[in-house]
């Protein structure tokens, strides 16, 4: 190939099962009825998300590869498994103790999670798909 | 055509929203814990359930439909949509107060509160998708 | 393995995407209205059309195939690519000058024609998915 | 979250159907035939369109949205349902009356409609899947 | 629920990746060619398959389950994993050593690795999609 | 429509199958197994590839189109289907006889043979799925 150095966007996708209600503490109860509609229904719903997380940087000349998707599966798995996966987001995921758990702060907390895992500069987008209708996408 | 009286199957698919946890008062906490795994953590969790009924009978001479669809959304609509979707299965939907919510048994509840909307025989099949990989079918 | 012949299904999908509307000679303008509802609208509308065809049979000793999908595929492409692909149906395929194209009877049709160029007893379902959440089965 | 204010782009997905005719007022019938084909074939054929269009901006710090999916979907409903879906877009549309009713300048009409209806600057992409094999994105 | 036992059907998805060719040591090269065309081409090519298990029985009035799908994953991860993922069919397969890897044979041999690992009578379908445009179902 | 001349983007997919092997030259074999782990097992395995191809540009004022798609597939079906659809990666196309074949290298291929055949500037993006949970973006 002619070029030296290529610059390549690898994704990988992984699914996962949580339970969220929206809720905003900065609302009245009328109003979270209001803005969240039957995503403020009290006990909660769920969905199954479909995460999609791109790297990007150069093609490495000797493995051909600009970063090693298991190594992803494997960084992705860790923070979804344990902490995310089959959890009510509310209760059981600190850092929705207090922000609402909207597909975009689901996106961004991802976002900050999966950064401090990557080498800098490495993560380019969080994708997270809450239904077949609706999409986030997050790129810092 | 060559038949006066074909016969076809028709299928309506339908997406809705919902929390569970499987846990059987059947089993001690223990038991529980084994048999469902993380599918029985305490807080519970959700999917986006994809449903899809079929309804089978001859194809009409007038119309050239088995069932109107649109009639078969309507009733589809009317069990989920105020019962169901973006709720809680085990909190909020008496059927589960006291049944686990399977795939199986959802497949199964939504069958009886089908048939009982529909004209005798028409309903074939009620399929439940839970998560990509997993499904669940239910004919009577 | 044990058994000396073995049955299996084997099905081949197809796309096409072709304009319809629902409405029938045999009922009032204001009946059509109201059975087909926006289906029914003069100028028509349209759809990608997937054709699923599923063949059954004994598998062959020697190609352990039911049937060369390949060959499958040629007979399904002469029924569709001539007479339905990219057209009109009520204005340019003749079984629907006078037969309303349901989905049930465009099913109904294809399975007829398909039969024609099959083996006797070859056939075994043909499937139309007219939208991502209407689909029709017909098994003869 | 460290940053008082991050942008995400969040998509809603809508899907419709319509028939339509490529036809170019500017080219003569031989042109229209060897630039279209079978897509200029004269009684027209028809799609399952699938819309999604991206908004984007920063995350609101009381409700966690970029812009509410209720409203965005209202909008949305509102430019397709009654002027487009289930219609022939070369006949009933009048941006088509004129406008050779190609993938680009349905997306591009789409926009035009949408961004008129949103508030200036959050109408990011607007994104028409044709078929399963061709896609439009319009960006403005 | 009314009745006593109910009969569900469950299923379980799994993906996996191989190379494989066509070819029959019962047929000349030239008859090799023919009948397999490029599925004939002498290195081998491969696919992303995807199987789907599908066992029936009576819902468990206990835990409300067929069979316990965690375990139906692990039965299929143990045939497919070890044996066949990633593997080239022909080159690294037993079973393939004299059995021309065609996807109905693929279910077949699938079929009896599964049977024989769970209760009698409980297998009820293999189904494996071989693309987007050719699937096999095998039910013993 | 307002603007005189509107830049689009448009996307044509298509599917290829293909075996090979992940396996670099400058690697040895303990670090080959350590790096690409079953994907670098010696008989290779292969996978469904779905391509997709995106071109950018203006949208003609007289065909209302960036580039016809059926020329663009013509190209894509040109370099794909003689070359790659139904080889082994490795072993039949030369590209890969030095070079691993990663999804990022065969994106980056695949980008300098579709380049050579479009006008200057209109290639934007080959995207290369290859399976449902790994993909690849090459943008030159």
């Amino acid at each position: 190939m002619k070029k030296p150095s290529r610059k390549a966007f690898i994704t990988r996708r992984l699914t996962f099962s949580a339970a969220h209600r929206l809720h905003s503490a900065k609302l009245s109860p009328e109003e979270n009825r209001r803005v969240f509609g039957k995503c403020n229904l009290p006990n909660g719903h769920g969905h199954n998300y479909t995460l999609e997380v791109t790297v990007a940087g150069p093609i490495d000349a000797t493995t051909g590869m600009v970063f090693n998707l298991t190594d992803l599966k494997d960084v992705m798995t860790d923070v979804i498994e344990h902490d995310i996966d089959h959890k009510n987001l509310n209760m059981d995921v600190p850092a929705f103790k207090t922000l609402n758990p909207t597909a975009e702060n689901i996106a961004a907390v991802l976002w900050d999670l999966l950064e401090k895992r990557l080498k800098p500069g490495l993560l380019n987008e969080v994708k997270l798909i809450e239904t077949e209708n609706n999409f986030v996408s997050y790129r810092g």
